[in-house]
């Protein structure tokens, strides 16, 4: 039986529910990213007050700090870092092979690398990423694949497509936790027949879910929107689609259209960081001088914690001043931001009106003036 | 009529309630130090949470960034920071005498120095820094007085001493916002004559409230006692008495226990940046290895909103991976505590038992072990 339920599409654009063993996950859903067990500054009660029904914690990072034998002793990520909603783990293969410097050997079995935290060389293959996974207890376990980047050659995507097949099918002999789904990861860059072969292979294995990988990996825009375009439609309807790495609003919308159901990036918290909001008016840099007596919130309308309480001159003096609860209030602004636009994009489905919440959304978005 | 109520009395120790415009702040009390709009790290809706009553905020650095113009603007520091709560004011002479390289000239009508925000010369007076607090719209003000390092002279304390009493003396004859209450402070150093004199003097002006100055900032910790325990007593009964720059555990409980009423210091919330809990027990460096695997709490028996909730392990991982949630959390036992052992220390003056609740507070810090 699938995990995934359909409820409604709109064109290509679809709302459903994928059911897991921490709760249910409606989509389209954008999933904040908890790299180390931690959505960057925020408490797990924020992470859920802001709407969001599930997060990404990174497999690399954990097997590393503090290491899935600890975290499993600890009762699970979810006991660990005290968010009990459902949680999407990735196999670590997007870490070793965008840490390019790091990479020392890639072989039919595995790919060996070493740790951005000591230098010492490491082993992942499909059976520790499994093994990782299964001992975080994530509701979510990704498949370890091959990604290279946009500007490889045709031979080393065929090479990266051959192999993440192969690994995937030996992923679905492997332990995996209580109650624990498996999805499977397409690649084959931009190039149609090379994608078309990896989809085909890895659709017609028994996983409960499949991604797009390799994609947003340095190709231009138009390119990955035109490959997501007849790609996603290739994927099983029955199964939740998942296009890892992507998180900026004007995507969101873009690849929604194109029947993606979830999709991560740390876009949101990292703008955050660096003083940026995002609005529906486009991204505001609070470090201008122009709010330093505005009493007005980030955004005009806006509902989230932040903008219902203080003011753009406070904030503005928070980032300036670099205090650190700038970065939650505008890690929690963003979030909510984003998590909203998704939900908006989910109501629209279920309303058969997405096409036009979609033009609606992304005229205001580029027709915006930047700060 | 006195802002001051006092309630009982056991020992030295007095417990009371100071009423401001924003609230009754009840004694001892432990003021959280907020310097530039916020205690580092926590949303004021967290401070209230941990039982703060009054938070401090810096008249140095509120002028410098964003300016008291802005603040005002805003509505004052009240509504610019969305605390709710009193709020006590210092001068700003203690930054500008403990930034003593960017001292450049004292004489009876002010202090100039140069800015640490951008080395402009500056110039406070009695006139300016009553101002400033004016327009930041604060609970409580206090006087612009001179405070010399322990290391000072004889003749340095003396004119220290001088000056402080001619601008309280001046204070007194200046606008103040609305329902904001003026304390004076004395100086001296441990010197018993010049003490005498200051607290004399600046005792025979009517004032809300009164501050021992000068006092923590290089002296012995027995020498800074014995000249509380004599100095304090000279302070009129009927008005709150407040101890500048003191927050460790040990330092509270031995004030308190000689009529001190409300006291602060970035102890507590600096300690929590720096990876270190304050406990009954003493101290927990959480960087620790012993904790990696621990499940309980930084406190056993600790009813704060951190140790209901996370793991000594789970912070462990977030202090050494720099994670701001970490910083939070911290920041957020090491308050509760000091705030608890304040409102402790009330309820057992309350009970006429403070001294038994000072010998067993002191014998468990003491006692403890340090990790």
């Amino acid at each position: 039986m699938s995990a995934f339920s359909l409820e409604a599409t709109d064109g290509h654009a679809r709302a459903g529910v994928i059911s897991t063993a921490h709760g249910p996950i409606p989509t389209p859903a954008f999933m904040p990213v908890g790299t180390k067990a931690t959505v960057k500054t925020l408490h797990p009660d924020e992470v859920r007050a802001l709407g969001a029904s599930v997060v990404l914690g990174n497999t690399y990072h954990l097997h590393f700090r503090p290491g899935e034998d600890v975290i499993e002793e600890l009762g699970g990520l979810h006991a660990f870092s005290g968010w009990d909603g459902p949680i999407l783990t990735d196999s670590g293969g997007f870490q070793v092979f965008s840490l390019r410097h790091t990479l020392l050997a890639v072989d039919d079995d595995g790919v060996t690398f070493r740790s951005v935290y000591d230098g010492r060389a490491e082993r992942f293959t499909p059976e520790s990423v499994a093994e990782i996974q299964r001992r975080l207890g994530s509701d979510i376990a990704m498949c370890l694949d091959i990604c290279p980047p946009a500007s490889a050659t045709r031979e080393e995507h065929a090479e990266a497509v051959r192999r993440t097949t192969i690994w995937a099918e030996r992923q679905l002999e492997l332990p995996r936790g209580p109650g624990q789904l498996r999805f499977a990861i397409a690649q084959g860059g931009t190039d149609e027949g090379l994608r078309r072969r990896s989809i085909a292979e890895v659709t017609a294995l028994p996983f409960d879910g499949f991604a797009l990988g390799g994609l947003a990996v340095g190709e231009s825009r138009a390119e990955m929107l035109e490959t997501v375009g007849w790609a996603a439609t290739l994927l099983p309807t029955d199964r939740p689609r998942y296009f890892m790495g992507l998180g900026d609003p004007e995507g969101i919308l873009e690849v929604v259209a194109r029947g993606i159901d979830i999709f991560d990036c740390v876009l949101p918290t990292r703008m955050a960081r660096t003083g940026t909001a995002l609005t529906a008016d486009g991204r505001l840099n609070l470090r201008n001088a122009r709010f330093v007596r505005d009493p007005g919130p980030i955004e005009e309308g806006c509902g989230c914690p932040v903008c219902t309480r203080f003011s753009r001159a406070y904030i503005r003096h928070l980032v300036n001043q670099e205090e650190l609860l700038a970065l939650r209030l505008l890690t929690q602004h963003n979030l909510w931001f984003v998590l909203r636009l998704t939900a908006g994009a989910r109501e629209s489905i279920l309303r058969g009106d997405f096409d036009r919440y979609r033009r609606e959304a992304l005229a205001r978005l580029h027709g915006a003036a930047s700060a």
